[in-house]
């Protein structure tokens, strides 16, 4: 059982502590890796020795977070994790610094409570909110690079401020983190307005395949594996393109469907209004959420269609 | 020669003013609309008559702002100009109200100073700012659909607080607009997260054209008239999909060719770090900015993209 903590405690705690490793969790995103940042930042202007750990390796989009990463020169006495919900979420290489972990800060609601203490706030949009108060209240000068750190955990988090997570604090806080030096503008572009070639090839490829169903009220595209091989494209690229259908004027279910290395096809479901997407996987076999779902289909991509548009017209 | 009056003085204006007409400018966006919009709102919850007029059709996908349009069947005693920049910006159709602008409010360092009085306020990104700071000061009641128009003002005009004018006001301005009950998610999936099947099918057909030059870091990608015929693109979409190829990792010139009715080819060039899309183009005869330049070219495809790409290696 973990103990909840307060702001006034982390503070304290982070005083008390020397030699800390803060752990994000794998394929880090912008606010497990902003969040380590800015507070890795903060931590050594109080002339702390600290450094972030993280099981999978940071793009080179994140360098100019100028994280500091753990290079093993030395022990650390004190783990805190930031942004990661459970222990599975850290990742296997991260299992020799796990033993004992002192702290965790975190938003997600579902967070296991697997540390000594946690400081939860489920309704912060991101961590970076939280260590943006955190850092307010700490005695050193707060510099243009933690605002950078910050503003990326706050506006990835949120999909630059458009998703329901969004409150009027995530935008008093991108206000202040603007005065405070955040290059915001240089941000957005490397954050919201940029694409590798491999993610545009599968897009393309896929869009190539569009298909509308129902009067246009149903948008369906598909890739094979050959083609996922052919344009190189990994999980997060496959992940990033399910949202394309459902974003067409008239359509209110978007399906994406991938052929997976068995030969069978990973369907992922996304709707608008009152059509429930879980509704759609559940009866395949799958779940998901009310917006978001998913489901398997084991069978060639002509059966697959088939049982996959024969849920739709029910939902439609 | 225009008077500059401050927020105060248009109160009063307002106050005094009968049988309202606020104008909108030609093509219009989301700020003039939004702006107009919730002043609409505010003027009519002061008992007044008001109306917008806007010289072109408003798109269905602003329905939520319930704009109350000019029906022609009283005549306009005091005629405001909201976000529009210069006379010639209000279209034809607008001319017979134009005779006495009384007053304009406006956000566009460009603005001619047209009206007989004129609110300018440049460093706001968007006139909606301008608006919000006014119907807080009247003694009405802030209405969802007021915020939801000042919400779409403000978030358009700033590419959803990606551009570079976003200021810290601009965000705390958006919380408020939240408080005050703007359906900001629902606001931002229509604006930001909505393709028309035409524009993803220009799209696609753009990107089945898309070529690499210069080890990556040029993408260049065309449009016939026949595909642009085909495909039902108007000029707005064609104008949206010139921002794709500088999106793409590692690309530093992107330039996109759509074939005119005359045969000839119409060339964007969106340049980023150092290199002026400018130049690039003043070399061919056209113009623009350091980041984004335009020219036309006559002569064939083979032709015209030889002479576009001399200029690129030129700069890059
Ligand atoms: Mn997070
Ligand atoms: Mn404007």
């Amino acid at each position: 059982m973990t103990e909840r903590i307060d702001l006034a405690a982390v503070m304290e705690r982070l005083a008390g502590a020397e030699d800390i490793l803060l752990l994000c969790h794998k394929n880090p995103d912008g606010d497990t890796l902003g969040s380590a940042g800015a507070l890795y930042w903060a931590l050594t202007a109080l002339g702390k020795r600290a450094a972030i750990f993280c099981s999978d390796p940071v793009t080179e989009r994140y360098d100019y977070m100028q994280l500091g990463l753990y290079d093993g020169s030395w022990e650390p006495k004190y783990v805190a994790a930031i942004d990661v919900a459970g222990i599975q979420l850290f990742g296997e290489g991260a299992a020799q610094y796990l033993k004992r972990v002192d702290l965790c800060i975190d938003h997600h609601p579902s967070n296991s409570g697997y540390a000594d203490a946690t400081l939860l706030e489920p309704e912060a949009a991101a961590t970076a909110e939280i260590i943006y108060l955190l850092i307010c209240r700490m005695e050193v000068e707060f510099t243009p690079v933690m605002a950078d750190c910050l503003y990326t955990g706050v506006s990835t988090d949120t999909g630059c401020f458009k998703f329901a997570n969004t409150t009027p604090r995530t935008h008093h806080i991108a206000a202040e983190l603007m005065e405070r030096g955040a290059h915001f503008v240089h941000l957005n572009e490397l954050l919201f307005e940029s694409k590798s070639q491999r993610r545009l090839a599968i897009e393309q490829t896929a869009l190539s395949h569009l298909e509308y169903h129902f009067g246009g009220r149903c948008a369906l595209m598909y890739v094979s594996r050959d083609e996922i091989l052919q344009t190189g494209a990994d999980s997060n690229d496959l992940e990033g393109i399910t949202s394309i259908p459902r974003m067409i004027e008239g359509v209110v279910v978007g399906v994406t469907m991938r052929q997976l290395e068995s030969g069978s096809y990973k369907v992922s479901v996304r709707t608008a209004g009152e059509i429930d997407a879980c509704k759609i996987c559940a009866a395949l076999g799958g779940g998901g959420h009310m917006r978001a779902a998913g489901c398997e289909f084991f069978g060639n991509l002509e059966n697959a269609k088939a049982a996959v548009l024969a849920e739709v017209e029910k939902q439609i």
